[in-house]
């Protein structure tokens, strides 16, 4: 099957390092095309367990080097897997992230997988953005992208009128109530709202739920992005734990 | 003056772009050498502030645009500026942060501007460790750099002992208490304690004070460094506001 260079338009994108092409034949093996194994790696246990796994799902697997020549950005890369770019929809009774027009790859990969390790499942990207499948992204989540639900919208009234019963939070630089204290009642899900790096949410989204702060000193001017949702997915987590509980 | 590519081992490193730049001049103005405006640059308010700063502490200020092709990795760098590393003795009466042989420059960035954020002023880094003044370190910490106090050591032992009433909490993925629960009383001061992005703390750290955890998943391994270390910074800061209010 030929294997192209990543491109934006493609249909296709690649999972580069064996710890994102395993999270891709564990958690989304029908969406993996091909992969290719590096000669120096074969001895490696994870290159059995990629074996295994391309064997179990029927997905060719190829032995040779000179791809690695071709596609690998890096030298110390001896695995890469292609895979169907999809879009998964979101699930109406679960917790959501909302990020607006996110443009930075790195933060957008750790976002994904900071949002995995605080059980945010479902992502949603309002457009224009960063292109959520530059092998860059992936790289960046550790795979993290494999094991969730994230749909794309060309606005947030788009998000919103498919999911109008969630509770949002948008967080802004002037928001009214801190981090510490956010909470919701079991009846509703939150949507959590971050907007772009350099502009963050319009003025506008303090008005379609309890806008948010989390609280730091007058020295920064703000949080990098990726830091300030991970935080939030944290308190969030937490608050959802006591919610339980109580 | 001359003034050179940046290199590991000079007495100097460069801020690009006009934010750390002016940074710099304002709180660290007797470490700035010269600074560079670019043509374009000279009608934007920003230049009226950094000309000011650089007369009234005698810095001499380059008009020039041909320094910007030499010295600039990206192109849309308007403003440089040149200052002296320091290091700078920590305070002992505050709480400490302690980074054990940080290797990535964009996580070490990101970790300054938010201890910068959440009033953790004091910083200290283990070596071997990635070059602290490296520009992309700079520039990743927004010049956040220039407003903490950082100091290097050849080891943890030789932190401890210029600083051995600190009470330690060392992060690690076994951790006995969830970082919510951290405290500690008035009478002592904190350090965080963080290992390294690949291999996190070694095992004789559980030793040294109270081993913390983030509570997070089993769907992922571990949390980036930088967003682990500003989760604690976060939540330090509320503890310590509340035992404050106590």
């Amino acid at each position: 099957m030929e294997w192209k260079l990543y491109k934006k338009e493609a249909d296709t994108s690649d999972t580069f390092g064996a710890f994102p092409t395993l999270e891709l034949l564990k958690h989304r093996p029908a969406a993996a095309r091909q992969v290719a194994l590096h000669s120096s790696f074969t001895d490696r246990p994870a290159a059995a367990e990629i074996t295994d796994l391309c064997r179990k799902n029927q997905i060719p697997l190829l032995l040779q080097d000179k791809i690695f020549k071709r596609l690998s950005p890096k030298e110390n890369c001896f695995v890469i897997g292609e895979f169907q770019k999809q879009e998964q929809p979101l699930q109406p009774e679960a917790p959501h992230l909302v990020l607006v027009n996110p443009s930075n790859m790195g933060n957008l990969g750790t976002i994904l997988r900071s949002a995995l390790g605080f059980d945010f499942l479902n992502l949603a990207i309002i457009t224009p953005a960063v292109d959520l499948f530059d092998p860059k992204v992936v790289r960046g989540s550790m795979g993290a992208l494999f094991s969730l639900q994230i749909s794309r919208f060309s606005s947030f009234s788009a998000y919103r009128s498919c999911f109008p019963r969630h509770l949002c939070f948008p967080f802004m630089l002037n928001g009214a109530v801190p981090l510490q204290q956010l909470s919701w009642p079991s009846s509703h899900q939150p949507a959590l709202i971050f907007g772009n790096e350099a502009t963050g949410l319009a003025a506008e989204f303090s008005s379609i739920g309890t806008p948010i702060i989390i609280p730091h000193s007058s020295a920064i001017d703000s949080l990098n992005l990726s830091i300030a949702v991970s935080i939030a997915l944290y308190a969030a987590n937490l608050a959802h734990s006591k919610c339980r509980k109580a």
